[in-house]
């Protein structure tokens, strides 16, 4: 019995969540610091000052003493680490020296939400230079500044580019004793982020291996004529449970069948309440967040694990002159299930090229045209589109069947700061005006990696009665396609500089995407769906299964 | 392979998630349109107008595109049940009619967030008579009504007696060509609240049924050596995987050893992150969220599984004239855990006396002072206090052991309405103060039953000192409870008039507390951490135990 009570609890994971080391932010307040000076150097302006940071406040919902579960603001996180509500941060970017401003809590605080922390604690925790309460930032900024008139703050204030919303400066009593810039700090902080250090990349990595492992787990558990929303919950319960992870980096997305063709699927107008069917597929979007810094991975396979003999066929052959010849198209809508495992495979094939193009220097719209190109070549040889594939790309067909960008920066957001330096357009041609950045990788960055291929009604239908693009589309055999979603294959990717004497093309895509892996090709799904341990001894599958099909 | 694929994903759990009958928020409209007129009729008011409410907005976390998970507002979810994000909901008082707007989304939304449903779809799934787009409520509004002049209508303005924040009336375009009321409405839909109808006492059942479950579950799995976390993803697992109950009534408190004495641990500055020790008790206060209606629920048990002989011993027999003849005390820190067993009996006593002492009529500060003086008595029988309760009680010192109040109501909100009804004066007195009510027992009401016994040094340490209640404490015994944390043991409970006829102590408490039974008694825990199925077949265990011990 007691042998019972001690079983291993960590028993279904070969990973444990890390230390999370404080040194970090500190990294991150240097980056930032030596960045600022070396602007305001260049501008000729005086090189003191303070950046203030103010971090978030718990919510409450509506007019109810409903506490939401908290989740510091992600500037105030990557300066200062800080998981407690209420606070403010600065940095002297003369000196460098870090205060923390903590608030000042009531007696009750004790009896209700737990031991009131001497300023010490969160000095040592969080390795700053200094610890006040948030009621003492006038004068202690007044105090610590060495020049002479008001002190400059440098505050938080400008477009994140994703939302269309503006980050909030922060405001304390005695503002008024301050100049304050609101203009230099926003683009010089927003672009650290974009550059990941070897202490972020950890993490980052962390939270992918804690959340493919995850994903594994849900493959393998997924049966037919369950609900979508029991994925979502054994995914937040193996990232929480195995690896420490409370927060995701955003709602879980588990489609299947047409809901798959919703992008951002899994809100609560839209819940993951599906009850999937034999012959689904589910197109699975979720990563875990760990200590702030974030996952983002879609994975998409067949709810009863297997692609039939027929499908594999197909994928192997077919092709307009293959179907002619055999005097067959695919007939019924009972038949659409086989085009899973074409489109799974076109989405891959995109994927998978995409990430071995990538380098530093290597433009990202060039990728996303690259992925787009690749989807289109599959979808004409299998009959769906027809015509010219760079006539089709002149006309932004792509973004009829991938109207989401290719991929965004990721880290402390999912969908991360820096996607549009200041000068930088973004695009206005419809798919590439949804891309999130439009730079130029350099090493450093980490960013998803996620074509996908989907049948929307509310894109298909007016392309296909518009004059110009209607000649693409096989009327056809693209009405077989209603109810069909569609398929995103999604990793997250540190393009790296690697050995130049040796580019292999592997070598430019770093050990974040190498250690990333979940099963991705067909044969790989069906052997872990049908209980294989992961990763796969892939030398024997490889050749039981055919590979050479690809 | 297949038979694999098709497993019974339900197979962990007895019970289904129910369909939602809409008719239950078509029974709160009427419900509030008969309270509204006959307050109406009353003051001699006209009875027309329209009740106008705004449902809840998706809210984005901070300056980024990060959706946090939509919750309806509760006011709001009372009447129309929607769960979408961006809506308006009216009654018409003078017809009964209700009219829900639903926003009129752009064409975009059906690429990313789904289809654009038809104003059809949520007048059939809603119940209600009439939808139209958010933008037309002026007019519409203006249409309906029957009267001369400007219409009136009835908004939300009143004070969450939990929180001290006000609901915030709607606001629409238009606003100003209407006459507004914002004193009538909140009173009388916070009373209407109050009482639930047997649809909603069938969901706060199946919140209450799927969360005990999911307890027994944690209760089973919990071993030494384990993170309150696990705790906390064990319980939203279950209750999500085979209770689709994607959200929870309050963030989760997964409390062990000394974190169990802080009353609202779990939040982000306290993120049950402890790794628990043998020896350790667990307090696991959790609660499930069904369609809105939540439940809240308390259950208090060694980490290990197992109350010592010892304990056992000492339970039954304890008593400082015992202790005397045997000429010991308890004799060290590590002994303290021989006090898990008599803190938890002592709550367990006052929570079952007072389930069996609460009928309608009964007033809800005398059930807290009946727990209070349950939990004295224990404690001066056991040393702990010394003196006479009466005295104590007059002193209050009750609440340095149970600083919170004995219960709240529970409904749509954890913390439900109608705690104070206008009039009601909040007690000024320690304990009684942090009543959430202090009203009379009525039929209909759920209110939660949540007595503990807690030893936080922030409370002990000042009335140890202070030269009124010094006296009462046996400073010699307290000093061991140091890191002792506390006990809470809670329940969700229906007072019900039953048949006069035969009052037995049990009709006074409905169905909701009788099907609601968690593991209590210790070797009722005991036998469900080593392994039993639950509920226990009782006759057998009960001898075996040594049940008259009690």
């Amino acid at each position: 019995m007691e042998s019972h009570r001690e079983a291993n609890s960590m028993a279904s994971s070969s990973l444990t969540p890390p230390e999370v080391p404080m040194e970090l932010h500190a990294i991150n307040r240097g980056k930032l610091v030596k960045s600022l000076l070396q602007h305001l150097t260049e501008s000729t302006h005086p090189l003191h000052g303070f950046v203030l940071l103010q971090g978030g406040e718990e919510q409450t919902r509506h007019d109810t003493d409903h506490a939401e579960l908290f989740r510091q603001e992600s500037y105030f996180a990557y300066l200062f680490g800080v998981r407690e509500p209420g606070f403010y941060g600065a940095i002297d970017i003369a000196t460098g020296k870090s205060i923390l401003f903590a608030p000042r809590l009531p007696a009750e605080y004790a009896v209700w939400l737990g031991e009131i922390k001497p300023l010490s604690y969160f000095k040592e925790r969080y390795m700053v230079s200094k610890v006040c309460y948030t009621d003492e930032i006038a004068g202690v900024l007044h105090d610590e500044y060495k020049e002479q008139g008001k002190p400059l703050l440098f505050l938080l204030h400008g477009l994140n580019t994703d939302s269309n919303n503006f980050s909030k400066p922060a405001e304390f009593e005695g503002i008024e004793k301050f100049k304050t810039d609101l203009n230099t700090l926003h683009p010089i902080l927003a672009e650290c982020r974009v550059f990941k250090s070897d202490l972020e990349l950890a993490l980052i990595q962390y939270a992918n291996d804690i959340s493919s492992e995850a994903h594994v787990e849900v493959m393998r558990k997924t049966t037919v004529g369950m609900k979508e929303y029991q994925l979502e919950s054994m995914f937040l319960h193996h990232t929480y449970m195995y690896g420490g992870c409370r927060h995701c980096s955003y709602t879980c997305i588990c489609a299947t069948g047409g809901n798959s063709a919703v992008l951002h699927y899994g809100h609560a107008a839209a819940p993951n309440d599906r009850t999937f069917e034999d012959g689904d597929m589910a197109l699975l979007d979720m990563g875990a967040e760990y200590h702030f810094y974030g996952s983002d991975i879609t994975c998409s396979f067949p709810v009863n694990g297997k692609f039939t003999s027929d499908q594999r066929l197909i994928y192997n052959v077919w092709s307009c002159d293959w179907l002619e010849s055999r005097g067959k198209r695919i007939k019924s809508e009972t038949e659409c299930p086989v085009y899973n495992y074409y489109i799974l495979q076109a989405v891959l094939q995109a994927h998978n090229t995409v990430i071995s193009a990538m380098k530093p220097g290597v433009n990202w719209i060039d990728m996303h045209k690259l992925a787009e190109k690749i989807i289109l070549d599959s979808l004409k040889k299998g009959c769906i589109v027809v015509g010219d594939v760079d006539d089709m790309m002149v006309k932004r067909l792509g973004a009829v069947f991938m109207p989401h960008g290719l991929g965004h920066f990721l880290g402390i957001d999912t969908h991360d700061t820096g996607g549009y330096l200041e000068g930088l357009e973004r695009p206005k041609e419809p798919g590439l005006k949804s891309l999130r950045t439009v730079r130029d990788l350099q090493e450093g960055m980490v960013i998803t990696v996620e074509p996908g291929c989907y049948f929307i009604d509310a894109l298909l239908a007016p392309a296909m009665e518009n004059s110009e693009t209607s000649k693409f589309f096989n009327h056809e055999i693209i009405g077989r396609f209603k109810s069909f979603g569609g398929v995103r294959i999604e990793s997250d990717v540190v393009p790296a500089a690697g050995n130049l004497h040796n580019q292999s093309s592997s070598c430019y895509f770093q050990w974040l995407q190498e250690h990333d892996e979940r099963p991705r090709e067909t044969w790989e799904i069906e052997a872990v769906m049908a209980g294989s341990p992961w990763p796969l001894d892939k030398s024997s599958i490889h050749s039981e299964n055919g590979r050479e099909g690809k």
